[in-house]
């Protein structure tokens, strides 16, 4: 075993900016930002100057902070981070992987993902040199090390509507999770039922045709995810998908791009017992082991973890994923939560600081959702 | 200490497409992948399957290879290597940190680089963090370790024109080094003479004023590199400019910008020996301390070392940086100029084999220079 690498893919789509969609969405800095500032954190435990702090008015970070903790405990080069760019609006100060994509246009567009073979093919290639023995490493000498297993990740606000119209397009399971306690399920079929219609397309229309799923209804971050998925798979590379209903969409594509190696799914507790998302059912269609961690924030006196039990946010930025490990370590719940009470605090102090700046303006204020 | 970071700057001009300036400007392929590739060939070893292998038909690779050889030889994690795109124009496989960048533009434009005074504050913004304890890592747990030491490195096409640009504009010494065994160094001097009337500027009228120097008659890796070393002189961080006279520009630029640190010039004795250039007159006026590696390539029985030996190429992607580190960790000359060897041979392979694809065309054919 090569280790594990955890590679967050990160993009925005316009989607998100629909009304009530993403509590995001309606705020264009956060709707921006967040993917931008969210792999700052993973990498360095806080949001470059430039960026804002995505932490709620309630207290509830971004699961960034969650899978930056995890980090922590494991010491940074146990879980080594690669980040690729799949359709970021706002710069980042974390070093991107390039796969040919820009920002997702409305899912309501008749094409809001033109470049999504592009954006699959370019990720299917990569996929084997993000695992490659010993990163940036010296492969003639380590030619017979095995390769790093890959956890999959995303961030993208209004990334749970785009996947709910990929899963429709394909034909399968039509539900979706979302980081608001109500799930506005309803709003994003109608949504979808607009997407599908704009693409003439019919639920069940793209089935066996996964670029196209993507390309009339998804957004650029399933493109690059599942053709992550794919890239491992041809490779014989270990791949996690490290997420929850999104990963779960991404998975599909890989499904029906003709994949049919076992997916491990690991995602949260908040995820998997969503009864309006039905994750587990999902995870059964599509033939992947679903895996929940819960690291007992119902048992946290702390905002944060009191926010994610009142089932603020739920999953992202391999949040589940990040949870697995730190069990499979042996690291203790305890410990989980206070490291995330730590990181959350540190960007609280940072957003305070930053809201007293110059010109007096805070730099984050909405919610932060997917 | 907190170890030693290679930060590749990497970026195009379209003044590498001047008749006569560039070994690569009449081949457009190699202008603008060879940048690209570089950053992949110091990270893995290869070029991307995309990417065209930049070794000459003479059998001179690509500076980046002997970087890759120092690494090796260290072993990677012993040099980590963070890659800034400084204007590419070709995809990377590479792992990129965004300032802002785009491809500069011909050095006889009014304004080849329009957005310096940008790449140049967020390049400074970004030396800091490249030089922060535990890469990616748990700055709480270390906070009390120290920063790596930086060592700022180039790879452009037609960068030594650009690198005159630069150095007239600031009223400096005008002498810059070449890639080709023939500096056609009067050839550079009539084009930075129509730059400086292009932009209605006379030689010395940018002193003082490096991003004038910059925009004007400069390139977007200029702006990036002499950004990263002001930053670092700003947050007291130790920076090596691991290059001939481009980075010798970058130096000069900071110096203009008002830092007064001690800046050590790390190169080649290709380079520093070169009459054409004087680098040693170029580096006393700039307060630089210069240092020249010299591996012995003239001992080598290897068509690669015996280009670099008449005088292909000379310097690039951190080479004579690189093999400085090699030398103070105490590897014998022998070893490096073997491991160059394994490299290029593995380069020529790889290009053998691309040769030898479905559409029969090389992937490389000219030359490579700067």
């Amino acid at each position: 075993m090569g280790g594990v690498r955890l590679v967050v893919v990160a993009g925005t789509t316009a989607t998100a900016a629909i009304d009530g969609i993403s509590a995001a969405g309606a705020d264009t800095d956060l709707r921006t930002h967040t993917p931008s500032a969210d792999l700052e954190i993973v990498e360095t435990g806080r949001p470059a100057p430039d960026s804002p702090v995505p932490v709620s008015p309630t207290g509830c970070p971004t699961p960034a902070a969650v899978t930056r903790a995890v980090r922590e405990l494991l010491g940074p080069e146990s879980l080594p981070v690669e980040a690729v760019d799949a359709g970021l609006t706002a710069p980042t100060a974390a070093a991107v992987r390039d796969v040919g994509a820009t920002p997702g246009g409305d899912v309501r567009d008749p094409e809001p993902v033109p470049e999504a073979a592009t954006v699959f093919e370019r990720a299917r290639a990569l996929a084997p040199e993000l695992a490659a023995p010993n990163e940036g490493g010296d492969r003639a000498r380590d030619a017979e090390e095995e390769p790093a297993e890959l956890l999959v990740a995303e961030t993208i606000p209004g990334g749970t509507t785009t996947a709910l119209g990929v899963l429709t397009a394909l034909g399968e399971r039509a539900a979706v999770s979302s980081s608001l306690p109500a799930n506005p399920i309803e709003r994003k079929r109608r949504v979808v039922a607009e997407a599908l219609a704009a693409s003439d397309l019919e639920a069940g229309g793209a089935a066996g045709d996964p670029i196209a799923a993507v390309r009339l209804a998804g957004d650029p971050v399933l493109a690059a995810a599942s053709g992550l998925i794919a890239g491992a798979a041809d490779a014989g590379v270990d791949v996690t998908l490290a997420g929850g209903t999104q990963l779960a969409a991404a998975g599909a594509l890989a499904r029906h791009a003709g994949v049919d190696r076992p997916l491990p799914l690991a995602t949260t507790t908040l995820v998997a017992d969503d009864p309006t998302a039905d994750l587990p059912a999902l995870a059964a269609d599509l033939d992947l082991r679903l895996a929940a961690a819960d690291p007992g924030f119902g048992e946290a006196d702390h905002p944060a973890m009191a926010a994610y039990a009142r089932g603020e946010a739920k999953e992202g930025v391999g949040m589940g994923g990040a949870l697995a490990l730190a069990e499979r370590a042996g690291v203790a719940d305890a410990a989980v939560r206070e490291r995330i009470a730590a990181v959350t605090d540190r960007l609280l102090a940072e957003r305070a600081e930053d809201g007293g700046s110059a010109d007096g303006s805070p730099r984050s204020t909405g919610g932060v959702t997917r």
